[in-house]
């Protein structure tokens, strides 16, 4: 089928003839419902009419930016990559990706699994709710995706094979790279700028060219370091959750680059979390849970994937019977510590974007108090400058937790 | 046409269908006598019978290893990324790169220039001739090309584009990752065993767990750093010389990877001609202008590449006005010291490679006094294993010609 945008009416004739949906629904009577996010995708909840709680959603990307309208053009290929993104971490662990009923590259859409009772990351930690597994699964997702996409698992050409599914995914990459890592550093238009205008702080970090020297060296470990296959996008607001589950949706900012990206992105969140509950809640109890935490995904994400590597022996980098086994187990030790130092530089970069950057998060743009939000912002630069300036020093996730401690 | 490997009599044949090729040679009759290494392609030079000087190279690749024979396959689509490479480089300096006459990817076949008076780098400086515009030569080619493929120059979505265009390559990228990083520095049949049975100084090397554990981190960077198109086997016998030009030949090791494996590799195979000349012909006027053409190569093309750098204010990595001058130079500066680093340690992994693994090369293995022989392993050893274990921290151009001095 050629590319065409469903509404809700069509996008129900569109599904009556995919025979994978209408197995689902047992060939019930189905109807959709608009939901979302609606920034930049169409999302329906399309259910049985006969029973409600069969459900699942359709997701069809539009060639723009919808929040906008069809004058801010946005390829609408993002979808093929979130696709083949959804489909390779489904394989490599299904308990945290949605499941796919069907997908289309040629119609930019996809329906998958409804999360009936789950919620955005995001509002669960603004609203106190502690997540006792969380780490537990986040670890698990992080390490597997990031190790069984990287050449310490698979062979040469199954590696560059990868690379090449995702490597078109360039405009979404050049977001990042521009979003990221430049504007929300200096004067531009796609800033805040109803803060920045006469904010001391603001012009102290767009003159701050120790830092920003920093960023460009992170901002060029973006665009040419191959590691991985990311996520892209790992925020709280990217990961659906209760007590039981943890889901991750929306990798359309899926492609091959850094492993301290993805990790990087939530240790940034989390802290954000962190300093909002600092500055607004004061809810200490909360504070030290979030920081504990935030040190387990750390810890355990370490150890996890040191243990995908040792059960797997066979790969692009190793040739068996290369070396000793002690200087492999110093290898490996060197080579995640490094994981860890660039996952706190890439958070650094992260958390700063936030402040003034075109995407705010809520819990620190969201703040209505002007002193309390000012508060917030600070801490924040604070925290991310220590860790852009001092990523490379870093030893362990203790003095990555004392650096948010101490700042206060 | 469909795939067909050529003969002498049918490559004429197939030649008097191509227009591009009969308006070089003006209608004149044609025919072909097979030359070149035939290692791994055919190559035949096609001249004009009435008018000789008139004369192509015509190069195919066959689907398997032609000095071995059909028994070991190796893929022909290497000549998809030859041709592909000598067109990128071509276009960024045609002087340094064969005029390309004709070219099929279907057919793996290539016709081109035809150098009539250039010889074989490595011939040349055993038989201690000096090209005194080499270095001045070699610097353009590898910093234009370096520079000009890179995301220092490329907007984001080229850059992407360009790694797609010579992904495919990874066969040969293998065999990189396997006889350079990997099978040299251990027990393995493809090693030349005659010389490795019962040497003390082989075993040695084989258990040499700490530079063996920084090959892998050399390794590792050969396989996930993108930085820029790659000719992939920038040895002196990939130079075609004389006093007034010099070409470089024969990227069919081609593909986006880290800058400095093309540079050390130049460097490892200067280095190894010196040490011939230290251990056979004495001659120490030849030593000293080698050294001083290497010091020279590694010089201009770090100030080259610098000014293509400041020439050049719009890419991928930097937006306009995001860094203060000063700081945008100190950054240039670290960043072409660090090209500089590993371009030394990808030269000891060149140099050491070649002492017992698969391919020697004639100013090593070609010594036949076995005492002269090993004299010369072992000084490309010591220089090999200075240079892989302090890379990391050479600061200039003098700190590596002290390395190679000293090592006496």
């Amino acid at each position: 089928m050629n590319y065409e945008i469903l509404n809700k009416i069509s996008v129900i004739e569109y599904l009556l003839e995919i025979k994978e949906v209408m197995d689902f629904f047992e060939d019930d009577e189905i109807v959709a419902e608009e939901i979302g996010d609606g920034n930049l995708n169409y999302v329906y909840k399309v259910k049985s009419v006969k029973n409600p709680n069969k459900a699942i959603i359709v997701k069809q990307a539009v060639p723009f930016l919808r929040c906008v309208g069809e004058e801010f053009p946005l390829s609408r290929e993002r979808m093929t990559y979130e696709i083949r993104a959804l489909k390779k971490f489904h394989n490599i662990f299904p308990n945290f990706v949605p499941k796919i009923y069907y997908s289309s590259e040629d119609m930019s859409l996809v329906a998958m699994q409804y999360l009936a009772n789950h919620i955005i990351m995001r509002e669960g930690l603004i609203d106190r709710v502690k997540y006792d597994n969380f780490s537990e699964h986040i670890s698990t997702y992080m390490s597997a995706t990031l190790f069984y996409t990287s050449s310490l698992a698979l062979n040469s050409s199954n590696k560059r094979e990868l690379i090449s599914k995702f490597n078109g995914n360039s405009e979404l990459c050049k977001l990042t790279e521009d979003l990221v890592f430049s504007f929300a550093f200096m004067e531009h238009e796609t800033n805040d700028n109803a803060n920045v205008k006469g904010n001391k702080k603001a012009l102290e970090l767009f003159a701050d060219n120790e830092f920003k020297e920093k960023i460009l060296t992170l901002k060029y470990k973006f665009m040419t370091q191959s590691d991985a296959l990311l996520h892209g996008d790992l925020h709280t607001g990217s990961i659906m959750i209760n007590q039981d589950e943890t889901y991750v949706i929306d990798p359309e900012f899926a492609f091959v680059g850094p492993f301290g990206f993805d990790i990087g992105a939530l240790l940034a969140n989390l802290i954000n979390n962190y300093i909002h509950h600092v500055v607004v809640t004061k809810d200490e109890e909360f504070q030290s849970w979030l920081l504990n935490v935030t040190s387990e995904v750390l810890n355990k994400f370490q150890e996890k994937f040191l243990n995908y590597w040792d059960e797997h022996s066979d790969s692009a980098l190793f040739v068996d019977g290369y070396l000793d086994n002690n200087f492999l187990r110093s290898y490996k030790q060197k080579f995640i510590k490094n994981i860890l130092r660039e996952s706190v530089g890439f958070a650094g970069a992260k958390m700063a974007r936030r402040v003034y950057g075109v995407a705010g998060v809520a819990e620190i743009r969201g703040i209505e108090d002007k002193t309390l939000r000012a508060e917030a912002e600070v801490l924040a630069l604070k925290i991310s400058r220590k860790f852009v300036m001092n990523y490379e020093d870093i030893n362990n996730v203790e003095e990555i937790m004392e650096i948010v401690k101490n700042v206060r």
